[in-house]
């Protein structure tokens, strides 16, 4: 039987983990609402999202267009984005490595589904004027073999 | 592209986090366990609950009259109520304003199945010996065009 | 009408609340890595666990052998569990009772599904070195009248 290896991390403050669930919940409402611009504002103005399929997107511009041309798919369905199993690392750079699994509902005329489950890696930053952005954000989906 | 609005919003303490998800714990433990008194003594007194079909109770009285006529279709019928993506919002009267996403499941002979999903919007008061009741809740459910 | 009963009980912090929710997001990163030697590890040297069908290991040897047995089953299969409407109680001994909700999203060649709903009670002791590791716990399947 192995050693057991010391579970201990840095912990994490009430305070900064209210503080990271409130922004993503924010970050979330305004995903759900297809609030494009709104959206794209919760990550740096060079923020870059790595989908599962690879696909990548650079900066808020490059980011509002992308999502601009996946609109379609959404008329007529909501979603709810829920996030779950939070793990927040504090990294050497003063920036927050965030990670946690994602589950989307979707609502629409034939009633409630659900998209794959994912896994997301993000680095968050703090703005000079305090608020929280997201910088980077790796998209994995969950499967067999990629976990 | 408009310019990045500021994000800035009161910051929660960890502490008020922590006591709104544990009130809404225990709530929903109540909820999910048909305990319609202990249920309806979550709320204040006057508590008003407008549900997604427009229906309305006010005070506890009617609450726990119309969950027991709901009582029947929870006959070999177990529920869990998931609360995700909470946004606390201190109030100009003491009061908070919560808003979250729901998800329901629900487990009978036939296996696990989904409610719709939708989002409330709680006015949540300190009652004088430090409790929280939930004063006002609005249900709305999720879906194309209501959001 | 009963008289409302005193909802008061001892006030979880914001900082326990995040360490709890921290320590659960690591040990299911685990499980669902099927990282058993790691998983095992974030339970005490003796720690026990009543599953919902009434079966039962104790200690780290027994867990992780049982748990090898039910590896064959994850085959091709990714899991994510998600826990909520979490309870924490602070026990005399200076141990910690948490309660919450499970959900498991399974995904496989099928796409996704999810396991019954469960609900869990844990008892939390903290290491001499600080860790919280679970000293106990007992999984009960959701369902009529198994509440």
């Amino acid at each position: 039987m192995s050693q057991p290896q010391h579970l201990t991390v840095p912990q994490v403050t009430g305070d900064l983990y209210a503080e990271v669930q409130t922004f993503y919940a924010r970050q979330m409402r305004r995903a759900d609402a297809l609030d494009i611009e709104g959206f794209a504002e919760t990550f740096t103005d060079d923020g870059e999202v790595v989908h599962a399929d690879g696909g990548r997107t650079r900066g808020r511009a490059e980011m509002t267009e992308a999502m601009r041309a996946r609109l379609p798919r959404y008329k007529g369905v909501s979603t709810q984005h829920w996030f779950g199993q939070l793990l927040i690392e504090p990294l050497a750079d003063g920036a927050l490595g965030v990670s946690y699994y994602t589950l989307v509902a979707m609502v629409d005329g034939d009633g409630l589904s659900f998209q794959p489950t994912y896994t997301v890696d993000d680095v968050l930053v703090r703005e000079p004027g305090g608020d929280l952005r997201t910088r980077s954000r790796i998209i994995r989906r969950s499967g067999p073999g990629r976990r």
